[in-house]
């Protein structure tokens, strides 16, 4: 080789103990063997596209210019969902149609949506049980040598929109839920604090999980006792939960998508 | 350099909290620093050598020609077996000659198998604690480079067998056990379709584990309820069971080896 | 490119959950994407600096000459500590100035160390909440590029020292701690063979652990029955505690921190 390294970075809900993930970077590299493979991460909650979005949206920018991102988040996967390839001024994405893309490609300049559908780029001509590496891996590899996106499959008008649960207010209540976890087992919800601005509290007022009490909004952790719960805007952007030294989401059972209160009358 | 990267894959049951695994990729490197090192998995249950064994048939062939594989799974360190390098058509594998290459050798057209004894490609001339690093990982990257596989030591005719545990018939029942686990704790048995077929049953018949009946072998989850167990045939090619929305292993404190039932007659 | 990939290798406690890893790598690739990055281990307990400092000292010394270290473990994030780079004869150094690298640089001929400080080899001028993407990721992977390490900001006399917790002997008692847990969950101390050795025991003596009595130190497990608790002196160097088959740390709610015996009179 002359010349750089390209990167190409994955994101996925395979975990790492199975070989899903080495099989991909093994057919990428089986077509471009001079690739940097980063891995985003692989323990997005399985089929968790909302999770696997906010974290592409976060991370995505650090990367170099000219970055492939193959992010593989599919519940769809064999429903007729299309795969396709968005060319940004300076990333492209490849994924499920399913809005895990939607809002990255929002923040870029897109040039292109192709749906991938050229079997000449594809591993198998036979169906495939796993479009992540006999699809996805192909397409970004091919991309990464110089093949123009347009050889994928044609040109699409859109993409399919994410989701995301709205939060809602009902007299004085202010109702979300919980998007997902980290590791350490907080939960993140989808209440920014311009959800919370928008009825101009006085004080921080008090957040509710299910029975439970969790305590008025805090800004720091400092006055935490260990094993309480405390609500907080995190780094996020949005309110999460946690248990200070402990897991939250153990304690409480919690699970994606259960429904948190913020109660600006307490 | 010119020319392209060489790519070397490592299985082992190392696990990811350790530096046991970097230790091993640091002397790759300093070897030969133009190689992709890729994970297929570290997270092999201790010394399960078939899990690492079925993984590595699994995946080796989504690889690029002259990938060389070290896989790690040792249960016998210290005991005088011998460390292989296999030289195969497209592929070479460094392994303890445990049987963990069985499965993937006769696959494969070999050419060539080596006991590593050559102490100039070891990394210490002193007695090693930990041969991965010390004898596998200087094997592998010094064949990327372009060493002859006669340098490392004399050739062997053959390697040791992998023990499948077989199923057994016993009038109405097939009889087998679990190999594995995946990561949401699904157990893999030994179980295959063809076992199951030989016995030409009408309908699909029943699993029973211990003293649970897990239910009728099904072809989908559609149907099944959550926190219910289900047995089916997976991707894997063998009988598993799981726990729809659940984790059979915990539940069922589930072990490798455990005996599993196929009764023909329910 | 001509010529070899530079190796940056990192150690932090972020986990492999979220995205701040890769988001560090992102960084370093768009400085310079000839770069192997390694991961050493990002599941040092979250701000275990002891932890990440013998981790280190463990396994630099098996990576290429000229390898650069990136370790994160700052849980004085944001209290005024400096980031600091050593440049040792063979490798070099980035990491909060919190000890994590006294252990290591203590055994090399360091050159210098400089304070990072030039916001011209920061990721953003503005004011950072993640410095080890921000401010360390960068300086590394600018190093890597051949940047003199005078460039980064001022050198500074000292670093750090790492406070080890000491033992004590107290009468026939040798008193240490346990600083942290491998994978298995077994238990390393603070207590060397040194220690042991000051008191010149005439028999292996007993260690105790809270109210429990371990057992006396054994040299191999050979003798060890499944599930009861073992000590030892392991790989580490240090007394160790076990469960064969089982998890010392779960079956004890063991901590970091928590207070280990060993009772030479027993």
């Amino acid at each position: 080789m002359n010349g750089k390294l390209s990167t190409i970075a994955l994101l996925t809900d395979f975990g790492s103990q199975d070989s899903y993930v080495a099989e991909m970077k093994g057919v990428i590299l089986s077509i471009n063997s001079n690739v940097n493979i980063i891995d985003i991460s692989h323990n997005i909650e399985p089929q968790n596209i909302l999770q696997a979005s906010l974290m592409l949206k976060r991370s995505y920018g650090f990367f170099p210019s000219r970055t492939i991102f193959i992010c593989v988040v599919d519940p769809d996967v064999g429903s007729g969902r299309k795969i396709i390839l968005i060319e940004a001024e300076e990333y492209s994405f490849v994924a499920p149609d399913n809005g895990l893309l939607w809002l990255t490609a929002n923040e870029l300049s897109v040039n292109k949506i192709i749906s991938l559908e050229n079997y000449d780029y594809f591993l198998n001509p036979t169906p495939s049980t796993f479009e992540g590496r006999d699809k996805m891996a192909p397409a970004g590899s091919y991309l990464s040598l110089g093949i123009e996106p347009g050889q994928f499959g044609p040109i699409q008008s859109g993409i399919e929109k994410l989701e995301i649960p709205k939060t809602q207010i009902e007299k004085n209540l202010l109702i979300g839920e919980i998007i997902y976890f980290d590791r350490f087992g907080n939960a993140i919800t989808n209440i920014s604090m311009d959800d919370l601005m928008e009825n101009e509290p006085r004080n921080l007022p008090l957040v509710i999980f299910g029975p439970d009490e969790i305590g008025h909004i805090v800004s720091t952790f400092s006055d935490a006792a260990n094993g309480s719960a405390v609500a907080y805007f995190g780094s996020s952007g949005y309110l999460e939960m946690a248990i200070f030294n402990g897991n939250f989401r153990l304690k409480y059972s919690a699970r994606p998508g259960d429904r948190v209160v913020v109660d600006y009358a307490k």
